[in-house]
């Protein structure tokens, strides 16, 4: 026997309470059962989002719900500001691209975090600039932006904030109406606990005004439509329907958690995985690690994709390796949503073995034992 | 205990053997193990749209792949043909007005079936067209448009025969590549049987070519990136994992029932179903019946939206009413995917005891008793 442990940046392992909402007959989306649940769904993604204004839900993974906010908040012709510093930053590039936007890059070196100043300093070189899109936790370095630094910046101009939050919503705090953020995109399969299917996407009331002036063609992706259908709790289009009733229930467990509390959850666990891997003799990739994943250089003469390779034949574990050019060289493990203290030791328990049996010398116990010495000096 | 019976035009049941398979742990979406699964997948979407050439799935209910189409065969200046008769052929005109397509179209009147000879009348009058957009089964009007010999028309053509197949594939005959049809959509919630939030497309050679020169942006449903992927046993993006996993199920339980048997099964079923609303004295809304989903006018004095809440809140059965200006006026019953005779008789039933309820002289039994001739007489 080999139980499947996925510690994957998404997807992530669905609870077993999700699992079974989403197993009861389908109800029908415009029938009164779905409506109620669909208003319990909608404060639960205000209380999530920290925002008093309507999230939209769409039938999409996460790249759809970041198309979206291009295609609702940019008219031909405007101009946008692009973070990237990996895969995911430069996605919201490929994006503007493909709807003919213009944009400046800031280019973070990979590992990297943005400065904030850049930012200042580009909006003030060209306050034309609709939109600036940045990405809030980059999966494919580790490295957590400090967005709350960039709105304050941002929110004391014309220029939106547009933030892919796909693996920070729920993991780490990002106070959408108090910092000042205009749209905040996420997805089901991460600290959501759900599989892939469901993209989510919070609007500020700032950003309202920008999409109901915006031009650039849509159709699924109607962010005024779906705000529409949603105040009558119903959707424009046939939503994910079971998707919808796992939501309930694992919006359901983050209200009994405590919002708070589901963010310290997943700091004392990146600590504790920061701290085993480091013990080990490993380095971390990110300067300004992401609670949600932590990415790891492979050991010098070692493949980071034979780590991935064994971890997954040997020990029945999914991690992710390197994407495009940091393929073979960086490693990333998360726990991230269905995450508690035993998916680290148990994480950690698999890398040493793993590192060993790849001829690298390290004392297998001793990440584990930095892991755990985090574990005992703090709550959770 | 009442049990909760879905009639509708889609989300229709699912059969348990598609539960289980989604309530497995998520495989990661690059692991060895979803490959295969994939690769399976592949293979059943070929035999099910009889086709040769890839079909595409994305994460995303019908509307988007509808979106899809447009966005991936059209170019900006390039003009349309759209046949509408019903909310969901007009869907097509108001995806190509959002994306600024000219388009004439075909106005049919709701409940008929359009003439194949003004297809041929419009691409002789205008043989610039680039794209012939039409709907198969008309959901809102329960009508069967006749796409074979729509399909003769257009193949002698450049112009490409793009058809929103959603209550149409799986359900009654569409032969893609034998018939000349160019670009076939439809939606995981109907005769697949499963929860929405998959779309499919599938998209032949012909078409091929003309979507690597076209120029409408899009992203998120790139058709070529998508190929590409697949090509390999991946997904451009993460893919709703769960429905691909209890796709894989209702694919097997197509091919074991065999294809041809699953379009006579649904054809039985739909004129048992329409031998009963006719004995009990009610008309059918659509001259040329979908076995889809049968659309009966509601009686003379009795409001149609009484009929779907009395049999929701009475009987536990969830029928569809009629939509925009067929609001009250018609009602639609569906027994589609995962459906047999026992279906019919427990609709039919309900229908019966709900007529007499609001005072409609139907003498209870008729309508099962018209439906069992059928039934008696066909096989399944």
């Amino acid at each position: 026997m080999k139980k499947p442990h996925l510690f994957a940046p998404g997807p992530t392992p669905v609870p077993s309470d999700a699992v079974l909402a989403m197993a009861r007959p389908i109800p029908h989306h415009r029938a009164p059962e779905f409506e109620a649940l669909l208003a319990e769904v909608r404060e639960g993604l205000k209380h999530l989002f920290q925002t008093t204004e309507e999230v939209l839900l769409f039938a999409a993974t996460g790249t759809g719900g970041m198309e979206a906010a291009v295609a609702n908040t940019l008219s031909p012709g405007n101009t946008a500001l692009v973070i990237r510093g990996g895969k995911f930053g430069e996605r919201w590039g490929e994006i503007c691209q493909a709807y003919g936007i213009t944009f400046t890059p800031i280019d973070v070196p990979y590992g990297k975090a943005v400065d904030p100043a850049l930012v200042a300093a580009a909006l003030e070189k060209d306050p034309k600039i609709s939109v600036v899109f940045s990405t809030h936790s980059e999966t494919s370095t580790g490295v957590l932006h400090d967005i709350h630094a960039i709105a304050q910046v941002v929110r004391k101009t014309p220029t939106l904030l547009v933030v892919d939050a796909i693996t920070s919503l729920g993991v780490v705090d990002l106070a959408m109406d108090a910092w000042g953020v205009d749209v905040v995109v996420t997805g089901s399969q991460k600290a959501l606990m759900l599989p892939p299917g469901l993209t989510l996407v919070g609007v500020s009331r700032k950003a309202w005004e920008v999409v109901e002036r915006s031009r650039l063609p849509k159709y699924y992706f109607d962010f005024l439509a779906e705000r529409k259908n949603l105040s009558k709790n119903q959707s424009h289009f046939t939503p994910a329907i079971s998707l919808v009733l796992g939501l309930q229930e694992t919006l359901r467990m983050i209200r009994s958690e405590g919002l708070q509390k589901v963010f310290l959850r997943h700091e004392r666990l990146a600590t504790a995985m920061r701290a085993g891997v480091t013990a080990l003799g490993l380095e971390l990739f990110a300067e300004r690690p992401s609670p949600a994943v932590t990415a790891v250089k492979a050991p010098q003469g070692i493949d980071g994709t034979a780590i991935v390779k064994t971890l997954r034949e040997k020990h029945g574990m999914t991690i992710a390796g390197g994407q495009g050019s940091l393929k073979g060289k960086i490693f990333r493990v998360a726990t991230m949503g269905y995450a508690d203290a035993s998916d680290v030791i148990v994480a950690l328990s698999a890398l040493e073995l793993t590192l060993s049996e790849l001829g690298y010398p390290s004392k297998p116990g001793e990440g584990i034992r930095a892991a755990q010495e985090v574990l005992r000096h703090s709550e959770g």
